[in-house]
């Protein structure tokens, strides 16, 4: 699984950018941006700034609803407004040169005609710079804005987006690389032998096609997947380059990337071709109790209605009686049939942290999932680890409140990460595949 | 009809940019930019000049396939790949600062939710300059890329694209402009008295609502329609704020002018929050006869092929047998069941221009709609008359090629009708409602 340069494996730092935190509280933090999800001057100072950091890419996450909360917890959440992921890439396309621009979008409640377009015409803008995040939708309630009350079921979600992906890089490879032969004189814009008509039929998709646009600069946008349950590891196994997820531990996250790769394998691919980088919060600062101290901070304005909802969903269990300000009472807690590895887990982490019940419930109310706390050199440690250790190729950023969170990171972890030889000093190409070490995919149409 | 303001009725003006010449030909001028319509660099500088010459609005058309027509008249068609629509209207709101933005959007082929957000987002994007050419696909291919194996009913195109529209307008509405608090104290993001669900449940479409994304600047985005059937104009007159259209005479013009202010007054409606723009084509020279001359030359670049088989529809009989350096041959034209408006029309124009049967198909083939050709100072003089005769509010001016073409209409005819006091020598605000002199509308739901 080396990487086919003679230098050691490389960390890929992508950021997590819709919203700009996933933190529930980080609005709310001393110093940050209120407004930082919905500010276009904001998100574009964010975006040069990753691209100072030499960052892979700025990812969008999507959701075809608000989200799916009561209205008392939902009036708290600064994602309920933001920018539609095209529309905002595209206008990022022009303020930047080099960071990769990823989208999430539906394969769901969209046509492929659309995704293969808007994808394809996002490509050319930014010079070969798109990737499309394929997902079934998350939230249930999406369903009810296209027409639907129930949302689509799981397995039947999964198998249009798997019939999708072929409609949509079908589409993309309309036209040969070479079919725009703009021949003044005898009047010729296109070799017609250079076009493919596509003629999908397939059981949840019928698409004629060509595509009314030409080939995208890197053949095909760079494909990421972020689904976790069995089907959505297979799809991610046959098509993805990137895969998001969200392991608990470094434990989980080696076995899910050998997984992963093993799919990838029997499924005729190279490993090396796909690239998988865990979600991960990171708050540096100068020292681990400093970091950890800002986390507590962060955590703490997240309000405890909705906080000791998410504490009673993690345990299986009413924690709202509870002694806000006491430890977790263990012994009062009654058996779950809910995940029991998910109430050890609640469990473990009051005892290792010292954590009262509000502080707790602040934890899952806030943000709890895989976190990188400290300083950059304990940062650096860690991340290097993950990498040697096959649980990661890298790290999808999640920033606990900007602009600070994200300077830090820019400013101290990557230039700490530069000095180890594990992270690039400079992009070496113009495309995210170069910059992710992906090759450009042959047309499956014309030689 | 007045202008509320005490000056002159003022001309307003929007450019045709998608593609970027409506003629055939115009890839082929010497000198012009082959790649033009595909060429984001080209684009921006074009956008960037429509804006020096205070252009009220850069128009993309819109086509969910290639063009409808055999591949060999095809392969000679520079718009067969373009940029989509909102991907490349909100890269080029980044590079202006004024200049308006119309989108076309489909209300057959696409969803509600998807149109209200991606407008509302462009809208955000662009501080207030976006515009929605409501259409309901004109090309029957487009049905093939959805799933169908026939085009929409006519009648059933239109009656979703008036639900369609309801849907759209109480999405945008669906946050009060002043619902984000952002409270750090509270923890209160939007006061959710502000939120309004939409449940809308009707004959097509049924979408709940909330959309994830706050008001528009503008309120909405200025509504834009084009269609020239009887529901077309019916739903023109009862939701646009812009009309194109395609008149082929100031006579045919004033009728059409008339016709749907007269409508738009009987649904309620202030006439003036209505302009009438219909497209033009510009070729501005140093003489009239220069200029008829660069129409000629523009349109001998047409394939005969193609320009005989357009001629022969208008005709409504087979041209194809005619010498094609001869006259058109009056006499053995045979009578035709479709319509003898456009036979008569074709015939006066033979014999007015003194065209050969070549001549004749080739501006068939290229662009047959109206066209000011002239010196800057005759063309100023034909617009004045229009806006005077009320046949118009301004023009969609399409452009013969690029970039001479453009600079020639900013360069020149600009300069001349801003002396005669019907065009802005500087932009007055900053939304494009402003620019076109249009109220924000009031949002539905809340005072
Ligand atoms: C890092 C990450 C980002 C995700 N982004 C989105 C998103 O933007 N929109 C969405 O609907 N789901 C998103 N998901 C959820 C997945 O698409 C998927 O629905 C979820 O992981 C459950 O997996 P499953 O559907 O395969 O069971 C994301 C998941 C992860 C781990
Ligand atoms: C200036 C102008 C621009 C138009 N742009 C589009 C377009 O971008 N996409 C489209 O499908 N139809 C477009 N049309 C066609 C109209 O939407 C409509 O289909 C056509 O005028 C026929 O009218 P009807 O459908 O009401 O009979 C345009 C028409 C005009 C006059």
């Amino acid at each position: 699984m080396a990487e086919s340069k003679s230098k050691s494996k490389q960390l890929h730092l992508t950021a997590f950018m819709r919203p700009v935190s996933l933190h529930t509280g980080a609005w709310r933090y001393p110093g940050a941006y209120a407004d930082a999800n919905f500010n276009l001057a904001h998100l574009k100072t964010f975006i040069r700034k990753l691209e100072e950091g030499k960052f892979d890419a700025f990812f969008m996450a999507d959701h075809l609803a608000v989200l799916n909360m009561p209205v008392e917890a939902l009036k708290r959440s600064h994602t309920v407004t933001s920018f539609e992921p095209f529309t905002l890439l595209s206008a990022l396309s022009q303020v930047t040169e080099r960071i990769g621009l990823a989208a999430t979008a539906s394969t769901t409640y969209d046509e492929p005609y659309h995704i293969a377009r808007r994808f394809a015409s996002l490509d050319h803008l930014s010079g070969g710079r798109a990737a499309w995040n394929i997902v079934t939708t998350g939230n249930p309630e999406s369903a009810k804005n296209f027409g639907r009350d129930e949302h689509v079921e799981h397995a039947d979600r999964y198998r249009r987006a798997r019939e999708f992906y072929d409609v949509v890089t079908g589409l993309w490879d309309s036209f040969a690389d070479d079919a725009f032969v703009r021949d003044r004189d005898s009047g010729v814009f296109f070799d017609p032998e250079k076009l493919h008509v596509l003629n999908h039929q397939g059981p949840d998709l019928k698409v004629k096609g060509p595509l009314n646009i030409a080939r995208p600069v890197q053949g095909w946008p760079v494909i990421v997947q972020a689904g976790q349950s069995e089907p959505g590891r297979q799809l991610a196994a046959e098509t993805a380059e990137v895969v998001f997820c969200s392991p608990r531990d470094r434990a989980a996250a080696r076995d899910l990337y050998a997984d992963i790769k093993g799919r990838a394998r029997a499924a005729g691919r190279d490993p090396d071709h796909l690239k998988i980088l865990p979600a991960a919060l990171v708050i540096v600062a100068d020292s681990v109790d400093q970091a950890k101290a800002r986390r507590l901070q962060l955590d703490s304005l997240v309000h405890y209605d909705s906080a000791i909802a998410s504490l009673s969903v993690a345990l299986g269990a009413d924690a709202s009686g509870f002694d806000p300000d006491g430890p977790l009472p263990v012994d009062d807690i009654p058996e779950t049939n809910a995940s029991k590895t998910s109430q050890q887990g609640v469990i473990k982490l009051a005892q290792d942290e010292g954590l009262t019940v509000r502080q707790l419930a602040q934890r899952f109310g806030g943000y709890s999932g895989l976190a990188f706390v400290g300083t950059p050199e304990s940062i650096a440690d860690e991340m290097a680890t993950w990498l040697a250790e096959d649980a990661a190729d890298g790290f999808t950023v999640v920033f606990p409140f900007v602009p600070q969170g994200l300077d830090d990171v820019i400013d101290r972890l990557v230039p700490e990460l530069q000095r180890r030889g594990i992270f690039r000093r400079d992009y070496e190409g113009t495309t995210l595949r170069e910059h992710l070490g992906l090759p450009r995919p042959k047309n499956q149409f014309f030689a």
